[in-house]
């Protein structure tokens, strides 16, 4: 049974809280990664919070990326959400992994839309 | 053990597939379900596939809301992302439920941001 997506939730702890805090270089991250993944960006858009943590949502081809952070916690979540097999989710991960300097990271791999048709 | 944050992941099968091609519909979903569970909308971006299918993210205050659909399986994978307190994620989950009129739904419920904190 094949999947139609995979979805990557990275739980990021004990990360560079300057990093979290910084709009315009997460932004950058996670274009970047998306690119370097093989991704192709159609949208994003990034918020930062009064007085600190940043959300943004990256809208690729096949599908999304997203980022919520806490830098009171040292804490970010990440979501690499793909279809297909053109996107290499896992680099990825490991470079949001890199540039967040986490350094107690957690991957979870979840397969979305599971399906079992009925033949005709 | 508190969570940072709230995520449903929505796999809805057996959905109305008129209503997964709509983007302007589904837009509209989203939009309204943030809004009805207590949500601030901050910005959304949704996009349609050709032939096929459509994408969007909504970014709110308490983080966010995706959306991708596959109409050709009847399909939709949605997640529900929040933090704090103010949120109802799960009537915003059911709402999203009745508007795609899914007759087969199911919904993870994952915490994000368990964290435990050295004392000082």
């Amino acid at each position: 049974m094949n999947a139609l997506g995979t979805h990557l939730l990275l739980e990021l702890k004990d990360c560079n809280r300057e990093v979290l805090d910084d709009l315009a270089l997460l932004q950058n991250v996670l274009v970047s990664a998306a690119e370097e993944a093989g991704a192709t960006v159609l949208a994003k858009h990034f918020h930062h919070f009064a007085p600190q943590g940043v959300s943004g949502a990256v809208l690729i081809a096949e599908s999304h990326l997203t980022v919520h952070t806490w830098p009171e916690h040292g804490y970010a979540a990440l979501d690499i959400f793909t279809c297909g097999d053109k996107v290499n989710a896992e680099l990825a991960a490991q470079i949001l992994i890199d540039k967040l300097q986490s350094k107690d990271p957690a991957i979870m791999n979840i397969r979305r839309g599971v399906l079992v048709e009925q033949p005709v």
